[in-house]
């Protein structure tokens, strides 16, 4: 092999999950302009699918103090057609009062997430359950899954070596971060296979950074679901899911968005645009508008972001310090939920 | 105070620079949608302003190898206005290939910047230089400046006590990264006129991340200067500028774009759809493109980029390798280019 | 010069303050098995002199729940000279339990840290004062002082440009980290001195890690003084002090042991082992330990630690989360005293 | 449960492997100053087994431009007792000159890294490997692992998608960092057999933080066997060996020491002073140093440690610097040896 063709490789072999396929053989992206955009959130989902009432879809929302809670039920595959959404159960939390990092809401969303949290984990808390953070550590706005993995009051070897000082509230926790795929060589889905045949949880909770297609839901927002995770989701494509039917045990998946796809800001601000040459012209004039197809907009975007398209994402800059924020609220909301006994106030001794 | 203020506070005290301003209290960005975008390229602001000739510029550019140099000279104020960069001396390297991280390629890159930078010493080897790294460690699009100083072959204090080891060839070299004023409460410029006060070095060299106006120049342009670093520079604002004015010494300044602010992109993404749309269509129609003002077109970025506004950037997922890289590439040029005795070779093993 | 001068070259120019010497030329280590061992900490040099009643030398202490509190005051010259430590006043808190990273017991020691620093800060609270971090961010054990700095609550810039939004009890501060000699080749003296002839502080607050004698103190001691920071204290060498007398303001210094010398352990070690031999022999065997003469104690300890004796620490392994608490305890501390409005509940909001 | 039991469970639960026990039920450490003292190192397993020739032991040493190369064969069980080493292979490079980080001598180490582990690679070049990067990654004396497996050249992935373009002499290598049981709460034993399980490697290559007996060898000494890694090795006790026999595969293990515990520099202190002492004195009165006994000489190291006996540890103040360049060196190895079409300059691509 020529030295350049191992340059490339190295390349490939290193950072995000895309990056495995060489120039020009990449799958094609689900955001390509296309007429169906891919939303990581529920909430989103529902959005591009119309909103409002959706023939198998229950949705039911409400804000307190300051926290958005948007309960979603997509009953049945048609349902699910629709929203582009696996069937199942979704609850986000919308909190704009994230951005300002103040610790009391902080504390106030992980006592929340802990709430609705309860009601996914339908098993006896003696019950074990493993933790998987996924995402790479070495990239921020992907690091989400292992930072959370290292603020996690894990236990379940204590439960092995030293059960009797366990008292009761207590369940057997274990956690790991897999990394991903350019970093280890191997399907995240084959390493957390793996684990669960030897650990044999009686649940999985996955824990991943996800892509909003709006800015205001960048690191304010928490959605929790029992559809497990799908290729596709996640800031990289994850390829292999991590299912109830995949794996053999209940997952819930656990996501905050930290980052909006470039292409999909893009596309909304030409779309946002076209609305609004639309309004109050004339019918002869709007014309001019519709003849905007699909495949014209994606060389529009094309040319805007060329040349890195699909890893250009938008983030406020400070993202460091959000995700840091987020692993936080998120580790404290699963040590509150997963261990009974454990108060919020306890639970921040973890997660220092 | 009352306690929520004190979490205002917090915010306001951390992150990055902007930080420091309440809600509402902003200064006037200048990134608005007015008729005056600023660019922090030169080669930008030269194609901003039209491109082409311009009355008091001269430019000069061309291809060798992968790398396109262009050099700049801004002659007097006039110009200056015309192009929106003070007057001075500018030299680019744009580098496409940086993106595919070719090792052998940054070498190559970091020997023509240590050419180019060569031509701004205008001072005898002998002669001492301090380097500042501006921005914020703890922000990584903002980091450049200081894990740039990590990596510099520093000498200063060899020279003082063990001078006769030192042999021809090598400068006095002393660098600070002086931090934010989020972080310090100190305006740069203060921290670094003190320390300029007691070192007095004959030259300064200042580096710094930017912002560019498309995503093609993020993280695979250097901009070499002779004009110092001027208020509204910067990822952030450093507000007081390092120039030979303020601080007595001359200024070359060294940076690297490695975002594209969010309002940016969506201006370029509407002005080109406005000019898409244009193409073609009859006189009469094409009025309704005229109609969209400056002030309609701010609105829009508004309500896409809402609530976050300014702080929103555009870059590579993978932000946190590409500035690495950049920072290696940056410190090897420099110390090849401070120390006539160092060759490329032994440069790396400083930055390794 | 050479290459190879220039691989050592590197050596010394990077990492830790010593590393300026060239082999054999470094300066005679104040640890080296003579009778006049160095103590960075008062409660250890009034030890070494002997403890009990030093003429010239008020001592109090007591313990309070799990915290043991010391004061000391060095009235004159002739007392330093007895003590080994610069005339002034000294206060220590000394935690064991700190090793158990409670956070209940981290919270409590803050607190009282505060309490004991007011008693230093004799300006009244709208005087400004400038922390100063000192230590190398690079190397763990020297951490502490950047990682402090990082966990501040700065506020001068907002006196300056918001001044109507802070209210009573808030203090005009500002932080810096100046780095060590190996890493910016200046001086931290002359940074500081820069620094602080623009910022005029009226108060300097020095944060430093210090080297213990015993591992018991190892991360579990705070020692607050009026005495400045000396040549020859830290961990590595600062060489010019940061006193009064140099800088025209009050400096207060705030230290933590995070390491032991190893060639102090080994010492003790020699000492308690030919004391515990000399225990009930008679006195005809008894000289045999007599006859150990310093010189031979240091030849025995280069012996023991070749070859990298002055370098060598001793440190509990996980060191890096044990400089991360005790960052987190001083850093609280400190929010608590330079501001008397807030309580220790809202500095857990600047440091989190 | 109470509270404060919750904090002691924190203190239990993270950091490292040994926190797992609750105080007073700590296995009986091996370092207890009896007379059998553990070596990670098989050169210093040999030394403590008196040096010299021991029967079904064969020892091959010379030195080669500042390396000293030792290949030792423990040939059988009854071999292995005497050494206190498992039967097997070992060659150990010892490299002095590495303290000095030169990055000429650093890039030798490795290609002769990479020739001595060949030996030890006795399957054909198509055949796949995984390297299993041991310890905990925010443990800097405890993170070679993890850092190694950051540096890999992976390319099973590669394989699998995009077979066509990789050409002869490039193996299918993948790579985890299993994290320790502190950090998962599962053994690192059950995590690995899980992963080969699916990942069917032919071969196992694990790198793992050793302790060494003397501080000459930290960071400067590579052992490489094919004995697999077993209970108690490692810098922290990983309890369940990764071996042929519990994992089906061969396993290599590769080493590197990063600390010397406390309890092992402070007894050879002690043993050395004995020694020194029993010198030149009259039989009548070496008695004394010959009644002291090994319960006693444990009281005194206790004694002189306390209170946190064997998780003190010697090293280096700049330890951070160092394992960063074990890692690389061992990295770079690892891609040259794994890929026989890789150079060592290409190698260095990926490590950079």
């Amino acid at each position: 092999m020529q030295r350049t063709n191992a340059h490339a490789w190295k390349r490939l072999s290193k950072g995000e999950h895309e990056g495995i396929w060489p120039d020009g053989v990449a799958p094609k992206s689900a955001h390509d302009g296309s007429s169906n955009p891919r939303a990581d959130l529920a909430v989103e989902a529902h959005e591009l699918a119309g909103g409002g009432d959706i023939p198998g879809v229950d949705v039911e929302t409400w804000t307190e103090e300051g926290i958005t809670v948007t309960r979603m039920h997509v009953h049945d595959e048609q349902a699910a057609r629709r929203m582009g959404k696996e069937p199942g159960r979704y609850s986000t939390l919308e909190v704009p009062g994230l951005r300002k990092r103040d610790p009391d809401l902080q504390e106030r969303v992980s006592q929340r997430m802990a709430e609705e949290l309860s009601r996914f984990l339908e098993l006896p808390e003696t019950e074990s359950a493993l933790v998987v953070g996924l995402g790479n550590w070495n990239v921020t706005a992907d690091s989400l899954g292992p930072l959370v993995v290292d603020k996690l009051f894990v236990t379940r070897h204590l439960f092995h070596h030293i059960p009797d000082i366990m008292g009761d509230g207590y369940r057997s926790v274990s956690a790991v971060a897999p990394g991903v795929l350019g970093i280890t060589g191997i399907e995240t889905m084959e390493i957390v296979r793996g684990i669960v045949g030897h650990v044999k949880p009686k649940l999985l909770v996955a824990v991943d950074a996800l892509a909003s297609r709006s800015t205001k839901r960048v690191n304010t927002t928490i959605q929790i679901s029992d559809t497990g995770i799908h290729p596709g989701s996640g800031v990289g494509n994850r390829r292999k899911g991590l299912t109830r039917a995949t794996l053999g045990v209940p997952v819930v998946a656990i996501g905050v968005p930290t980052v909006v796809e470039a292409t999909t800001i893009i596309q909304d601000a030409l779309d946002y645009l076209l609305h609004q040459l639309a309004k109050g012209v004339s019918e002869q004039v709007r014309h001019v508008f519709n003849t905007v197809d699909v495949a014209e907009k994606r060389r529009w975007i094309t040319e805007i972001l060329d040349p890195l398209g699909d890893n250009l994402v938008v983030t406020p800059k400070e993202i460091d310090a959000f995700v840091e924020d987020a692993a936080h609220i998120v580790a404290t909301g699963l040590n509150v939920a997963l261990h009974p006994a454990i108060t919020l106030e306890d639970a921040a001794l973890f997660t220092h």
